[in-house]
């Protein structure tokens, strides 16, 4: 197969962001198709005390929970000590898992058309049972076959690499307040072959993925970190003008002016020596330092028979669940979710400066982080109690609270990665700045045009996935 | 001051590339000056016994060697356990100096040539003993004052950022064979203001160092990883060959080749996709597992009274001594240094396709590794006893030994940062491939092309400490 250069490559991706229709199935069929297993799916969730946690282990006093395989992942204590933010050291339990996860496509075209093999996928802790996910999810373990374990489905075409074109391999972070420098690996892989297609797996457009994130709880997490990756490339305005042209002619203002803020060449505020050199000082400036504890040495948390929670019900809380899912067949385990005290909140603000969308883009340090600071949202307060934080305390959570209903230009609410968060659930916003938006910035900020935020997609582990989750939500169309 | 825009930085850092004469010194001159201040000059380096070394101590019976202050640096042992390459575990001594260091230029702009501001540094361990230097080596303690030490010269220029103008600043590696998971902190600023110049301060222009650097021992290790991350922009033909025209007429072809090829947005080989698809996998193929232990329980290695080494007297040797340095007035200090077994080798080999040159790469894991693997010359056997080592055991080692004088473009003993490390050398070749280059690559290696690897560059902690070196030293004249 002769690989394609690399602008065939983003005329592809873009083609396929720029189509809704698809002859396999509508968007309103699969909406309809996910409820309908959804209703089919039975999943139970009992909460159980620690000690019934079949499986895993409290070693050493409750030093670590863990797999009694030493696989999948534990929950470990870790203390922090930063000069970032107003609190300089706390305790915290964390999600370790230090394999590398995959999360893959296969792709193929269809006259013209790249689609995306999807998966209906359960996970005990959707907010909806079943979320559509990417072709693969799978562990290093399970990728490489080194256990010789069940193999995943579709696994052999990631793995033949001469059945199959790569169009992104990317390694990029998970949530750092929950994972312990955990990322995962975004592969897209296009395909000549015919591939069967497996219940629970359907051909999607990329315009189809975009058009049902803006469905509350449909995409799963992993779905969306990959998509957000996606590069279209950097164009003149002539080329962006043929792109609008051919656009879908039920565009909206915004959606075309998104298009045109993903494809330009052209940034109007800071350019990427700029942007770095922001971000080196801020990485230079910050200091995070992780130490392993024992769970049950942790201030300020607490172990009952059932649950590792905060003194004042902040944050999130670990629980032990008993699990049963059934639809077709029955399965049933146990294993530890992490719990969110309440919704939380990310939000971009943007602003168009010459017609170009750029994203206000914050430094966060967050503990679990590979290397201290990542690219975050604009407001990010994950569980936090955002609805009762006094205003000023956060930048910008004022300004969005505020908001008028015409600068909101996404709000929809999107799940945690359900095989590890229990219901966990984040309002997705895309605020536009008014002119009453003060042009002084808070300290940590930067404007970003979404071109340069593509970029620093593609050199990896740049934007945290708060702020990727927001990117695979713009639609072009 | 009104900053600069991209384009114009751009076409300021080429201008200085390009541009050799100086009417502040001539380049023989200032081989003639640091030939002088050698002269004058006296470094006395004995060795001593590690329980004389003042200020250092060897706490728990050895387990690390370490500052009184606990600042600096200290020695430790780790163990190493990897899938990467022959040796699957090994335990070794490595330096741990957990502190950013920060190494910048001040630059300023006289009749339109832009002047970067070196110094004339003496190192302990320098062959020679004084070499040129940034404007600035310092800590980030020294740099943000914290301990209110001895203030470091010009260091006002870096914190009063209102003074300057910021052109790069970039968090790039050290020796990740060395150093663990040590990065230094690359700053270019550049000032409208009348500069003092203080004694061992010179105005040198960009093609002046580059041009020095092709001298054994001249420009230090901090010099070359700074300068080799200046971006230079991305052209089409046309203004490659405006560029060319206006270059030093005493060009050779080789030179006005790696210009273009430094500066023309074309690449012919592999697409940054791709290549980024490239470094992923192996980031996800290769694990490194390192953990501290005592250094009197390392495998393999020997502490007698006065040093640390490898009971085959293989890779480097940690060793106490007593420093005496005597021009204008004499400083005395005591300090553990890191000597080499032997004179270690790094080349590129290089290929033009479509008169731009694309370099060799080699994805490379070292124990000290921020993120596991970096990019890496084609051949990098740092103290490894190349001279000795059986044909084919290392990629492409042969047909380096092998090259006619012809194929030899680059040919150059550098230093070591000589802070740390006692007379270590490398030989830096550049070699073009010729007819007989088998075109199917050993496994880990890639085509990337001199601007792809400008741009890997700009986005950090891709090319490791041995590439960038390599780097620094292309002419464009």
């Amino acid at each position: 197969m002769n690989p394609m250069n690399t602008q065939e490559k983003h005329l592809l991706f873009l083609r396929s962001a720029l189509t809704e229709e698809n002859p396999f199935i509508k968007t309103k069929e699969i909406i309809d198709w996910v409820n309908s297993r959804n209703f089919a799916t039975n999943v139970s969730i009992n909460r159980i005390t620690f000690d019934r946690l079949k499986n895993w282990n409290t070693d050493n006093d409750f030093y670590s929970l863990n797999h009694d395989s030493g696989k999948f992942f534990s929950i470990i204590g870790i203390n922090v000590d930063t000069n970032y933010g107003e609190i300089e050291s706390w305790d915290q339990p964390i999600i370790n898992q230090p394999e590398i996860g995959y999360l893959g496509f296969i792709t193929k075209e269809f006259n013209g058309i790249l689609y995306f093999l999807m998966q209906a996928k359960i996970e005990p802790g959707n907010v909806n049972n079943v979320q559509l996910s990417p072709t693969l999810q799978a562990t290093k373990s399970n990728y490489s076959q080194v256990h010789h374990g069940k193999k995943p489905i579709y696994l052999e075409y990631f793995i033949e690499r001469d059945r199959c074109e790569v169009l992104i391999d990317q390694l990029q972070s998970e949530q750092g307040s929950r994972f312990l420098k955990k990322r995962n690996r975004n592969i897209i892989i296009k395909t000549n072959e015919e591939v069967p297609l497996h219940d629970d797996f359907i051909w999607m457009t990329l315009g189809q993925i975009k058009r049902l994130i803006s469905i509350d709880n449909l995409i799963n997490m992993d779905t969306r970190t990959v998509i957000s990756g996606i590069p279209f490339g950097s164009f003149d305005e002539n080329t962006i003008n043929f792109f609008n042209a051919i656009g879908n002619v039920s565009s909206t203002d915004f959606s075309k002016s998104m298009l045109a803020s993903a494809l330009s060449k052209y940034s109007y505020l800071n350019s990427f020596d700029d942007i770095i050199a922001w971000f080196t000082e801020l990485k230079c400036k910050y200091e995070i330092n992780i130490r392993q504890i024992s769970l049950n040495k942790m201030r300020d948390w607490i172990i009952s028979d059932d649950e590792i929670f905060h003194k004042d019900k902040k944050f999130f809380r670990i629980i032990a669940t008993k699990i049963e899912i059934s639809n077709r067949e029955v399965s049933r385990w146990m294993q530890p979710l992490v719990e969110p005290a309440q919704e939380g909140l990310i939000v971009f603000i943007v602003k168009k400066i010459h017609g170009i969308y750029h994203f206000l883009v914050q430094a966060k340090v967050e503990s679990g982080n590979f290397d201290t600071v990542e690219m975050a949202p604009t407001v990010q307060c994950l569980t936090g109690n955002y609805k009762t934080t006094p205003n000023n305390s956060l930048p910008y959570l004022d300004y969005v609270r505020n908001a008028s209903k015409s600068q909101i230009k996404l709000d929809v609410i999107q799940s945690e990665e359900g095989g590890r968060f229990y219901k966990e659930q984040n309002r997705n916003l895309i605020i536009e700045a008014d002119n009453n938006f003060d042009e002084n910035l808070h300290q940590n900020y930067i404007w970003v045009s979404l071109n340069q935020l593509h970029t620093f997609l593609t050199f990896n582990n740049y934007l945290n996935i708060q702020a990727r989750s927001l990117l695979s939500a713009i639609s072009f169309m």
